[in-house]
């Protein structure tokens, strides 16, 4: 009798692993794997900025960070965490010299948004998003969104900024 | 009597002058002087992204170009001339490296922006700003207009590009 219990806890136990990680991963380890962005957010290319960047190196980008109206009220009252719901966009162009412009300023000096290379995304959800610190990462490059390995890499940088909420970005008045 | 009629003739015309020329510019000369925007267009902070620049040389920005709702319905429909009451701002900060990334990164390769330089404006009125190009221009640096020696140094470069409305920018999609 004690046998047939011990292997009832052992069954019931198991199954309720299975149960638990089943949906979201598929494997069967403690920590539940990471949630990505799989989706565009609808209308962020109308979203207020927050600043812009260039990147040089590999990714060689001229940006724009846009916030949603959730992360925009945080930003401007100085909030951090960022609530849920507040969703940070980043507009990726690459970086190229313009010859149109340099040739009325009689110098080459002008560098502006070239072809858009890809669009990345941080959304707010503490619950969905909690083993990547309540962010969900996303990133899109002609609209299909990044594969697991170039994903998982999102996290790591972004938490090395753990005291500004993960976020780089600040406002540019 | 002719020569009367002349006279009266002559009064008129001086008169119309006068009146025509006076409550622009003070002079009576043939072409009316330029008037420059010198209020600030309010709520253009959270106008929509047209696209970014960065520019070398004394400018040493980083900027970003918004849009008023006109502006962004033309950019989009691809109409040119912009109609009136169509606003371009150009915000521009310093050109910065950011310490705090490249520390992230493990490279020097982020710029971003510093403080503001300053807020250019283009607003569309064809009647208003006829003598220059339908646009009125604007420049704020701490929230004051420029001066006007300096304010007459933007339509000349502009007016190079002329075959697109005298508007630097592109749309970045």
């Amino acid at each position: 009798m004690r046998q047939i219990t011990f292997l009832l806890v052992a069954v019931a136990t198991v199954a309720s692993v299975i149960a638990v990680t089943a949906p979201g991963t598929g494997h069967a380890h403690q920590e539940a794997a990471p949630i990505f962005v799989t989706e565009i957010p609808p209308g962020y290319r109308d979203w207020t900025l927050i600043s812009v960047a260039h990147e040089e190196g590999n990714l060689n980008s001229l940006g724009a960070i846009l916030g949603n109206d959730i992360a925009i009220k945080a930003y401007r009252e100085g909030k951090l965490p960022f609530p849920d719901g507040a969703i940070i966009a980043a507009l990726h162009w690459r970086y190229v010299g313009s010859e149109e412009n340099n040739k009325v300023f009689g110098r080459s000096q002008s560098f502006i948004a070239g072809p858009p290379t890809n669009v990345q995304f941080m959304v707010k959800d503490s619950r969905k998003y909690a083993t990547t610190g309540g962010w969900g990462f996303g990133h899109f490059k002609d609209g299909k969104p990044g594969d697991e390995v170039f994903m998982k890499t999102c996290f790591p940088c972004h938490a090395a900024i753990k005291h500004r909420d993960l976020v780089f970005t600040r406002y540019a008045p």
